[in-house]
Parts: structure tokens; C-alpha cells; sequence
């Protein structure tokens, strides 16, 4: 029953697997960051730089620190609305610790949740690679247009709540005073300027903080993980909250409220 | 079959369910963080305050912000030798998104991995509390002696690569650079005192990170969900590099180093 | 900055990892779980009986096959009720795919939820170790006793919303009928006759379930994974209800519902 | 700073959030799945027959219950190869409980790994749509020589370990038996036949199950679901294999196995 190693080695042809990576190396007391010395980092740097500096590969400019400060800040929490905040309680009402609740409320963020970030960062980083040549108002009425015979949503704008996102207005107030604002950014208001005319729809934060993000000149594939990062407080803090105020097990449901339709068939 | 909702209203006695919190307020057009304006606190604090803000509900002083961030930057990433590090990017090479693989590596912030600075916060914790007349030295030596009756490691000192953490001596100076030196610390300091003079061994990171977290007036109970915070970059770079550098469902697992016991019983 | 291996080999002494199992071996185009070809037992055993083997390491007897079965279904599913169901049902509204939902189930089984079966069975597996010559309604006694004495609930008996769970008392019965009646049920069922008598307090399903399957030999570190198990085919149900028969993103809680308390401080 | 409740629920126009379910009734001392009994349900069907009964809304046929069967246990364990495996074992080595590491095996389920079948399920569901009138045959060349030209693996087909996958011959071999062969089965054999002259690649495991669960009356959106639910056995029992075999926070990765390729940029 003991497997033949050698002859299941020449089927397979197997190279020894390696895990390569950029990240950080370790070695006995020296750890080294995309180069740097975490010694030096943790005496030098921002937790924001930090974060920077581990999912872009080097560090920020003064401005860029301050414009990535405030997308993070922005992202952190949004009451007790969220699928994934909600989630993240009622697992801890189980009885679950803090990392399985909170990586809990993590799994939330699915197509309807988090996606919006990564599909406006795709929207306008698309659309500005299509068409090179043309001003940012046609592509603008081109993407409003398309939008509109699909009777679809553009991904970053409007909010099921908020006419109009103050934290969506602080991070566009921001990239024009941290010099952030490049054409995502442009191409973004001019969709703004249309929707609000059109039907008074606002960028939300994902939108803002999307075109924002790619002015920084980060990638789509990065989108839905900057934000995680910086909701990940939020979640915490609302798991501490759940565990020290509320009573295990607690009924998040009113047994009035469960309807039984009846079985599908029988 | 359909359920009679007074009646069983009647036997349960069931109150309305409410949710309540403290976090943060949603208004239309308007987002309350700890009774901070969220436009206020993306212009005017740092990702470090945010944090800091949500998970003790507020502010830190100017050194206290220093302190928090230094601790935030040290736990960022530890390269690719922890469990959580590997199975988020096992976890990735199946083809799961970024929010699915870094939840899954929250979820390896087992007892053995992320538990220690919790045991350490809750150690350093019991000790002054139990002994308030003592000094610290007499209550390190109490420890030692404890647990080496038990045979037991103490929780925040050693590590399995580094002989003494870099980290951990950056965060022990930045605490007296920023005057947040208080009872814990001094007696995690007697404490290695007494192990270095023995054994050679030192506070590792969850040592010296509990003992400053306790001195800036966090609880044990926040302990993981700090760390949580602080590792998610880390994470989350991670799995973009797995995603983006290595190939699909590659094979962690060379095929030779697989050896099959024999069924436990026939 | 490239690590010297070598040095670093010598340095940590590593011996190479190996990863062993017993469960089941892969060669090309032979697949042998616990030593039986996996094509023999696709034609021949029941996936009950596959659950068995892969668990327990061995085949069951006609009986204990049944037993097992009863247990597995008695565990399947219990409505819109638990927090498990619950979270699952709002991860898969976020837009998570099917597996991450049902995942986000299983990490609402925390120590209020899925505990009880795991307490459960270290009790009376405990109990009967430690007094070996007692008889069971003595042993029974005794723990009634020290739980009163402590004012807490004694793991596997009584329910939120069943006086007396029917799935207990059915699996009772064909434990008498499969003939799997050993001291760990004789020993629930003395405890259940006391609590009875003085507070009509019944055996609950975790309960039942739990001295059954230590009977059937199973020991308490497999309770979790056995409900877990059990339990799956009913959060997959409501997953898929759940993407079927409901809007994405819909409102779990009435925003009326949420109630700010204002911030911890200012 | 408190909501004002009324006004708020005018502008939302909240209707009060209802939970509907088709599958479980819960009422005081009374359980019913699909309108039976569970009381009945626990001693009369298989675990089979309740996992049938939950995913499809009623009881499976004699054949039809033997061949979901068959296809429960052909899942139910790959040993260490996939990510599933890996990623739920380092996990638990990590200190996680079980149904976190379980849970976490899950999360690998993404599009390299488990979405095979039902991207099998859908392309043969999809080709018999399409073209009602065709016969299987040409339906069949149709589909390799769209994915020829497109240079693509058919999903179903071919296995990175074996030539021929002795779980799908004896699935095959069953639905024959079982009287369970219909169109999808007939097309998915008909694709074999032509990428047998062509390549030598026969059906995988989730091809011959994909096809069978189709002609089953199961919807391609069930498919990931009925894969989890039969490996959901063999990830328990790798999972309680790690935490009873081996040390805890073992080394999975040889250090001498990880390369820091230097950081991305300075």
C-alpha cells in the first residue's frame, strides 16, 4: 500500500515546489519590508504608509500619504447597515472569537457588497484605455449612454441611503488639495455631472475612492483589498461591542417575523 | 402547516428584537463615527486614530498615536512563514477572491498563533491585579517560578526564529520615547530580565505589544482583534502577490512528501 | 538580501516536512480510502457508512449504520432559527457564492451554538471515567448536584423553544431498537429522570445525540465535526433559497430598528 | 444625535423586513422539513434521502436515491492533494477548532478547484438548450471544436493525476445500472468518445457527476453545493488527523524552500 516514490516521481515529473516572494524576508532577527528594516519602518512610517507600502511596493509621496489617509479613514465604518457588519455580530453571538466573526463578516463582501469598488476601478480604467484620444466628457456620455440602454446601474454612483455621500464629497475635495486628481478622477465627475443633471445621482464613496485609487495608480485586482483594510476596524470594533453588551445567542430573528410558505412539493 | 403567530407570541413572550450601538450613527446624508463627523475625522486624523478611535471609542493623545502606530507597523507582515500568511495563499490558488483567501487566513489565528498576545495581555494583566503592594520584580519572579513548575512557556517571550525580535526592542524604545512606559511594561521587562539571565530568552512582538497595549489602557479581550488589524495588509499583499506571480490550483504539496499510513483499521 | 539557505539550514537544523495521512492514498488512477478502493465503496456502502469510515477509520455494523444514520438526519436542519442559518442566508445576499455563505454558516457554530454536543459528551464521558464503580443514577445525581450548586445549565438538556425536543426522543428510541444503549446514554437518560421530576427539564437533541454517539464508540474531539457534518445540507438549502427567492442586498434589519447610543466618550 | 425614527422610516419607506422559508417549520415540540415529520423522517430515510430532500424539495425514487448515493461517497475525499485539504489542516495546525478549519477548507473551493462542476453542469445544460433539435453527437463535436479553437480545457474532462479517474468509471457504470442515463449523460459520453480518439482524455469526477445530477433534475447552480456537502467528510477527518498526529504550528514550509526575490521597488 506504501507508495512507490521514485516511479510516481517520473509520471509526474515533479519539480520541487518553492514559495517565492517580495514581500518580506526573514532571517534570525532581521526582518526586511520591500527592502526596508521593519525596525526602521515601525519607528518611521504610518500604519497608512505601511499599508502602502506593502500592497504598491514602495512608499508614497507626502501627498499620496495623505490622499491613501483619507480613503482608508472613509472606508471604516458604516453602522450597523451592512451585510458584513451584521454577519460578523450574529456569528459572534454564537460564541465564536473575534478573528472567526470578524473573517466572518469579511465573507459578506460578495458581488452586492464590496464588489461596487472593483467594478467602478474597472469601469474607468477600461474605458479610459478604449478610447486614448477622446476628452473625458464624450466618454463620459458614451458610458451614461450605454448605462442607460442596459437599464443597469453605473457602478459607483448613487446610494441606497444617502442622496448624496458626505464621505464621497471630503475624499473629491481632497484630491484637488492633495493634487491628486488625474484623468479616473476627471472622468468620474464628468459621469457625475451628467447623472446629476440626468437624475440627481451622486458619486458614492466607492466611486470617489475608486477613481481616487487609480489616480494613485493602483490596480482594479486591488480594489476590494484597500478596502477591507480599512473597514477591518469597524468590524472589529462592532464584534467587541456584540461580545460585551449584548447576551449570547441572542434572537436577531423575532419568531413572528419567519414565515413558513410550505414545502416546495411534496 | 402555517404557524399561528399570536399564540406562539404567547408562549415565547418574545420582545422586539432591536439592534443598538454605539459605533457609529447613519443618517441620510449624514455619518456619525463616536459622535465625530466622518467628513471631519477623513480630513483631519490619521488610519492610526481612526483605529484607535473605533476600538476604544476615542481619540489618543499625540504620543499615544505614536505609541498605537508603532504597534499597527509591527505586526504588518511576517513573510511567508506563518499559517495565516499560507493558507490565504493556498486558499487563492483555488480561485477564490481576495476577501475569501484573507478570511481564511484570519481563520488560522488559532490558539497556537495569534493566541499569545492575548494569553500575554491577560497574563501581565492578573499579575498586577492580584498582587497590588507588590513590586514587580518580586511579581516577575512569581511568574518565572510558576511557570517553570509547569514546564510551561510564558506567554510573549521567545520566538521560534529570532533570538531576540527586532520588533520587539524597537517597540520597548519607541514606549519610552513616547512616555508609555507603565506597570505592564515594567514588569514584562522584569520578567526578561529574569529570562535572559537564565536562558537568554526576550520579549518577542506579542510580548512587547501586549505589555504596551495594556500601558495605553486597551483591555486582553481587543488583544487579537488589534493584531487582526495590524496583520491585514500583510494579508492582503500576500494574496494579490499568489494571484498575480504564481500559477492556478499550483501544487503546494510535492507528491513525494505525501506518505499514506495505512488505514487506521481494517 | 537573497537568504544564504545553507547557513540558515544549519542555523534552524530543519528537517525536511513531510505530510502523512491515513486517511486516503491518491496513486494514479487508484483512489483507497482507509484501504478500501474508493470505486468498491461508491457501488457498496452508504454515504452514511462512508461518514463513518473516513471519522471513525473503520466500517459500522448493520446496527450502528443505522444508529448513525438517524443521528446524522436528526441533525440536518432547524429552520431560520440559528444564528448559523441565519448568517449564512446574509453573507449569501452580500453576493458570496454558495461555499463562502455555507462557511460563514459554520463559523456561527462558537461556543454558544454548536458547543453543547462537545460539552455534552466530555460530561458523561468524564463522569463515567472518574467513578467507575458507581452506577449511573448515583453518578447522575452527583452531577445534577454540582450544577445546581454552580446555578448553571447542564450541557445537552433542555431547549429555547422545545419542552421536549421530538428529535431527542426518537433518537432514544431507536437506540433502544438499534440496540446502541450503553453506560453514556443509560447515564443521560438517569440525569434526564431527575431533571424531569424537578423541573421538566428533557434531554435535547445535542444531548441525545451526544451519549449515543459516545455509545456507538465515537469520542467528544468528533462531536463538532459530526454536527458540522450533519448540519450541512441544510445551510446549503438555505443558500440556495436564500439566491433564489430573495432580492440581493435586501434589508435584514429595519433601519427603525437600529438604535445609536451615542458614543462610548467623547 | 439620536435618529429620528418616524421621519426617517418617510423617507425610506421601510416595509418591516420578513424571513420566509420553504424549508423548515419550527413550532413548540414539532419539527417539519418539506412538510414531514422529522421525527418520521429520522427513523424511516437515509441521510442521503434528507440531503436530497433538502436540495430538491422531495424524496428521491428507489434508483434515484442509490445513484445520489454514488455520487455523495465518489466526493466525499482526495486525500492531501487539494488546496481544500491543505488549507483546512494548516489551519487547525494554527490552534483553530475545528469547524473554523473545516470552514476554511471551504474558502478553497473557488474557480480552479471546485468549479469544475458546475461549469460542466452549465455547459451541457446550455449546449442541450441551445439546440433542442441537434443529436448529442454533434452537439458534441460542436463543443470540442469550440473549445479546440479557443485552446481550452472542456470542464469535466481530464485530471491533473489520472488518465482515467476510477471514480467517474464506476459513476458511469452505476447510472446505467440505476437507470439514471438521460441526454447529459448521453452528451457528456459522446464528448468523451471524440477527446478519447483525439487525446486520450476521459471524464474527471465532476464531469460524470456533473452529468448525472443533470439528468438527476438538479440545476447547475446546486452543483458546488452537492460537491461540498459529500467532501465536507473528508476535510473533517483530515482535520481531526492534524490535531491528533501532529505537533502544533508545524512547520509546512521548509525555510530553505522560501526565496525572497528582493522587493518589487525601492
Amino acid at each position: 500500500m506504501v507508495m512507490n516514490e521514485k516511479s510516481i516521481n517520473n509520471v509526474f515529473n515533479v519539480k520541487s515546489p518553492k514559495w517565492r516572494t517580495s514581500i518580506t524576508n526573514i532571517e534570525p532577527n532581521k526582518i526586511t519590508t520591500r527592502n526596508y528594516s521593519q525596525s526602521d519602518l515601525i519607528e518611521d512610517i504610518s500604519f497608512t504608509e505601511m499599508i502602502y507600502l506593502l500592497t504598491k511596493g514602495k512608499l508614497p509621496s507626502k501627498n499620496e500619504s495623505k490622499m491613501f489617509n483619507a480613503i482608508l479613514v472613509s472606508f471604516s465604518d458604516h453602522g450597523l447597515t451592512p451585510p458584513s457588519t451584521q454577519s460578523a455580530r450574529i456569528i459572534a453571538s454564537g460564541g465564536s472569537s473575534i478573528q472567526y466573526s470578524v473573517a466572518g463578516g469579511l465573507l459578506a463582501f460578495g458581488k452586492n457588497h464590496a464588489g461596487a469598488i472593483e467594478h467602478s476601478m474597472n469601469l474607468l480604467q477600461t474605458s479610459l484605455k478604449k478610447f486614448p484620444d477622446k476628452n473625458v466628457c464624450d466618454i463620459a456620455e458614451n458610458i451614461v449612454n450605454d448605462y442607460c440602454l442596459k437599464f443597469d446601474k453605473i457602478p459607483g454612483f448613487g446610494h441606497r441611503i444617502h442622496d448624496k455621500d458626505p464621505r464621497a464629497t471630503k475624499i473629491l475635495e481632497l484630491a484637488e488639495k492633495y493634487n491628486c486628481i488625474g484623468n479616473h478622477v476627471k472622468l468620474a465627475l464628468a459621469i457625475q455631472d451628467i447623472l446629476i443633471e440626468k437624475k440627481n445621482i451622486n458619486l458614492n464613496i466607492d466611486g470617489a475612492n475608486a477613481s481616487v485609487l487609480l489616480d494613485l495608480g493602483f490596480n482594479s485586482d486591488i480594489g476590494v483589498g484597500i478596502f477591507m483594510i480599512g473597514r477591518l476596524p469597524g468590524l472589529v470594533a462592532h464584534v467587541i461591542e456584540e461580545q460585551s453588551n449584548e447576551i449570547p445567542f441572542r434572537n436577531f430573528i423575532d419568531i413572528n417575523d419567519i414565515f413558513y410558505d410550505g414545502g416546495i412539493s411534496k
